[in-house]
């Protein structure tokens, strides 16, 4: 049949700044390649409105933002807004793996002192010491005589518990309290579908009503 | 506690830059508010290895897409790489509703002739009639000696079926012939989520209307 049947060369199908976009589209979580190609194909239909200002917005991004080289938080100052709010309470530094965890604490609204972002956890398989984290950063903070206490907010995995242990040890020296988050059933969870070590560690910490 | 409770006022959380970002990113289709987030936290995290080249491939797409002025196809060139391909035969011309149904149709690598991208369907009830497609420029595609036959690969749904019998009538006074692809497209099925498999092998068995 006239015009039906496989090419002789495989012709170029799309534009390589097309495949450029797809190729970086499939690399944010979230997206495999073919919603990349979804949102490609989006983006491709709405040039003027969805294309060009997304471009903006990386590019103003990708120049405005910087780390804090207070605490480790990513925003258009240096120091943070967070850090240089007069409302914050410097006398309380919540320690956080990454940036997602602080965002979260945020949302919370239940927290008003301070952060200091760790940049991840200590983990012997994939070889992260403490000079690769804002460990000697985050004692400095610690030893000024204005700080009160240290949360160490890390996940509650072995190597955020590990990093927990180890930061605790390092903190000795200062004159802080330090406390953790506490472990226990989150709220609308069922018993059922709990691991049994959080079911344990809410039965320890239980509270009397 | 000190530094801990409810803020006496709501905390700017995040940067405008940031915010801008994650509302963009939730626009597209596969991302929500959360994963948005998670994406701009991706992007954020590897500001010199995402983000700027991401910038950067936004603003060349959107600099240098094009919109095929012969086939309504959307590439760096007009016409574009498959119009203007001496190796396609401009004999047979596929009808599809959108550039997702092109790019489908060229993943199977079964066909050889030309596109028309009609740029949507006809829908009484969206009010989009035969003058917001691309139907005018269709006919008049179709009314040159060379093109043989036209292939209308439009979805097997109401909205395509309908615009599939519309332009039969459309084109009836063209000396063409007129197919449709085969069953085998599953009924309420979009072209874009089909297997190769079974786009090829209705492509194969497609019938004279």
């Amino acid at each position: 049949m006239r015009g039906v049947g496989p090419h002789a060369s495989v012709a170029r199908m799309i534009g390589a700044e097309i495949e450029t976009l797809i190729r970086l589209l499939a690399r944010l979580p979230g997206l495999g390649p073919r919603s990349a190609r979804r949102a490609a194909l989006y983006l491709i239909n709405h040039r003027e409105t969805a294309m060009a200002p997304l471009a903006e917005a990386l590019a103003a991004a990708a120049a405005a933002l910087k780390t804090c080289s207070v605490c480790g938080n990513v925003d258009v100052t240096d120091p943070c807004p967070i850090c240089s709010d007069p409302g914050r309470d410097p006398a309380t530094i919540c320690v956080v793996e990454q940036l997602a965890d602080l965002w979260a604490l945020e949302r919370t609204r239940a927290f008003n002192g301070v952060y200091h972002v760790l940049g991840g956890t200590l983990s012997a398989l994939d070889g992260v010491g403490p000079e690769d984290l804002r460990v000697p950063a985050l004692v400095n903070r610690a030893r000024r005589p204005e700080v009160r206490e240290v949360i160490l907010a890390l996940n509650a995995t072995v190597d955020g518990q590990t990093t927990a242990h180890y930061l605790t040890d390092r903190l000795a020296e200062c004159d802080v309290r330090i406390s953790r988050l506490a472990h226990g059933v989150p709220v609308g969870g069922e018993l059922e579908y709990l691991d049994d070590g959080t079911l344990m560690a809410a039965l320890k910490s239980r509270r009397s009503l």
